[in-house]
């Protein structure tokens, strides 16, 4: 999984319609002490995350594991929110 | 999903018989601002796209979870035309 | 998909057994003005393309979705032959 | 697969349900030669690895086909912890 | 597919327990003139590859569709060694 911030929302009317109802979150990845980098991923919602908050993001066939994204066209989902990480010294 | 930009469209008359029908476009990857990045995808459309318009595209197996796309060899598909981006100042 | 052009062939006499009969090529990636970049992938062909030709290669799960490639430990596969680009100015 | 040195753990109490009791490690990429890259990714561990132990990580749909995996929206996996590597001079 | 040199071994007594008996080869990816790259990857050998062999390597679910690595946690398989390249001037 990626960890990112989720940093803003994508408005799609006009969408496959499976779709219909999903939230498509904007994540900016993150290393591992929070720095944002220039990368990006649009993930669908599947825990009620929120702007601001940390997130860890599956791809790929795994997105496709959730209740929300189960046979739908979707390549990524946010399936997990962070509390804290812990690094070794 | 990625973000881009519909650009073009790629004409094929031998391909693989299930291909037959399904519109080729190619998708230039863009920035959460709309920068136009120097990389590109050629995706099926399954939603109606035309060239200009802003759209995601899923990859890998998601890209066959659409009708026009079921059971087919193509790994991105099309799946939403973007009306807007809320990006979190 | 991938765009590319087909620069050569792969012998490989020792392989798994369900690759028996299939044609390996090395597919050059190519930009959307078919500028070839440094970067290669073995593809199987199923299209009957042939070197010098520029083609679409599918990756991933995708790879065994036509009839030569179905159920076999192959992650590329050449599944059309691009007549032309049309690319908006 | 990819390999690693585990250097951390991810705690997220908010997540899909059927993570539950599902351990998060951070595993930082390695060279053969164990110099550390700056790259991770967040892997569930299903063999009982520890931070400071280097390990395999398998990816994609791959990372689904352990025990504690299956089925479950994860798109990496901790599926072996490394003794040593022999490196052909 | 990726052409590769397999350069080592990764060994491994602590693993998931579908994943005894395989042999786990690292492969140094490399050029069409045979030039080895600065990128490994770790992948199950299915085809009786040596150290020093150039090979191809599948990545992905794909590489789970040989009879020794059907159903296992494992993402790279070696499923071919190569003879020779043929490349087009």
């Amino acid at each position: 999984m990626v960890l990112g911030k989720v940093v803003g929302t994508v408005w799609a009317t006009r969408k496959d319609e499976n779709l219909t109802g999903l939230k498509f979150l904007i994540v900016q990845h993150a290393d591992m002490d929070y720095t944002l980098k220039d990368q990006y991923v649009v993930a669908v919602d599947s825990v009620g995350a929120g702007v601001g908050e940390v997130v860890l993001v599956a791809t790929g066939s795994s997105a496709r594991q959730t209740d929300v994204t189960k046979n739908k066209p979707v390549d990524a989902v946010i399936m997990a929110i962070v509390d804290k990480l812990d690094l070794a010294n």
